[in-house]
C-alpha cells in the first residue's frame, strides 16, 4: 500500500513507521523533515501534497499540538489553539483527501489520553481529542467507496516520558511498539469508526 | 439558586425552564427573546451579560447549531460552523463565566446524541459534540471553589421530530420532561465532569 505518515518524525510518527515501514510504500511528511514537507495549517498546502502523491491506500495523521494551562485563566484563544493545531489540520487531511483515496483505503488520526483520564490545565486537549474520536465515528457512516476511519488514541508514550515531566504524574507509559500496533490494525484492518485505545 | 440559560426559548431550554423555573430563579437568555439578549457568538457580549447578571449559582447553556452535509463533499469551513456556533459559544460561557459563579455553582452544556449514534451527513455535528463532552471532563478536574461543570447529551426530543423529519429515521423520541430531570440533576446534584446521557 501506498500509505501518507503526516507527523512521520514526531515520536508518534516514528512508532508509525517502524510498525509499517517495511510492509508498506511509507511517504514520510513533515514541517521541514521527511520525504515532503507541509504546512499543515494551510488547506492550501494540504491540497498541493495531495496533487504531488497522487492516489494514496491510507492517510496517518500523528499531528497536533495546543495549550495548557487552568481553566480558570484560559482566554478563547489559548482553547482554541487545539481546534486550530490538532482538529482542522486533521480534519482538513480527510476532507481534502478523500477524492485522492483509492477505495477501500483509509485514514488514521491521532487523538490522546486526555479525554479519558484528564490531567490540570489540560481542558482544551480534552476538547480537542474528544473533537477527533467523535469526528472518525461520524465520518465513518458517510465515508464514500468502502473508506475506513479511525482514531489511535494513546498514552504517555514511553519515549516522551521525559519530554512531559511533571505533567502525566502516575501515567504508565505505553510502549511505542504497541502505540505502532494499533495504526497497523486500523490501516490493514477492517474496523472503521473506531477510536483504538493504546493504554 | 440564580441560574442563567442561554438559550432558554429553544426546545432543549424549554425542557431546562419547565424543570427549575418552579424551583430557582431562571434568567431566559435568548438571541432575541427571553428576559437577557445575546449574541452567543461574541465573547465582549457573553462579558456584558455576566456584568449585569452579576454573581450566578449555575449557568446552563443549550446553545448551538452546525453543518449537516456528506463528508465527501464538505468544507473545511463548513465543518467549521459547529466549532463556531456550537463549541466555542458554549466554552467561551465557561471561561468567562467562572470569576461571576459564586463557590460550589455549576455549569451546564448541551452536546447531543450524533457522537455516540451516528448519522449520514452529520460528521461536524458529532465533532462538535464531542469537543462539548471532553471539554467538561478536561475542566471539571481544573475548576476552582468547588466549582462543578457537565453535559447533558440528549436524543431527539419528542418536540423537535416534525423539525427534523428524514434525518433521524428510527430514534426513539425522548420527553421534553427525562431531559429537563437531567439539566436539574446536573445543577442540584454533585456529579461533576459527566455526561448526562438522556435517550
Amino acid at each position: 500500500m501506498k500509505i501518507v505518515v503526516v507527523g512521520a518524525t514526531g515520536a508518534v510518527g516514528d512508532a508509525v513507521v517502524n510498525a509499517l515501514g517495511d510492509r508498506h510504500q511509507v511517504i514520510k511528511v513533515g514541517r521541514s523533515s521527511g520525504d515532503m514537507h507541509l504546512n499543515v495549517e494551510s488547506s492550501e498546502d494540504i491540497r498541493a501534497l495531495y496533487e504531488k502523491t497522487g492516489k494514496v491506500d491510507a492517510v496517518i495523521a500523528t499531528i497536533g499540538h495546543g495549550y495548557f494551562g487552568p481553566v480558570a485563566e484560559m482566554q478563547s484563544d489559548q482553547f482554541l489553539q487545539g481546534i486550530e493545531h490538532k482538529v482542522m489540520p486533521q480534519v482538513n487531511l480527510v476532507l481534502e483527501g478523500i477524492k485522492h483515496m483509492n477505495d477501500g483505503g483509509s485514514f488514521t488520526l491521532t487523538s490522546g489520553v486526555l479525554n479519558r483520564d484528564p490531567i490540570r490545565g489540560g481542558a482544551a486537549a480534552s476538547a480537542a481529542n474528544g473533537a477527533i474520536d467523535s469526528f472518525v465515528l461520524g465520518a465513518s457512516v458517510d465515508m464514500p467507496r468502502g473508506i475506513r476511519i479511525n482514531a489511535v488514541s494513546p498514552g504517555l508514550l514511553d519515549v516522551s516520558v521525559e519530554r512531559y515531566e511533571g505533567f502525566f504524574s502516575g501515567f504508565e507509559p505505553v510502549s511505542s511498539e504497541r502505540v505502532g500496533l494499533a495504526y497497523l490494525k486500523s490501516v490493514e484492518g477492517a474496523n472503521t469508526g473506531q477510536v483504538l485505545v493504546v493504554d
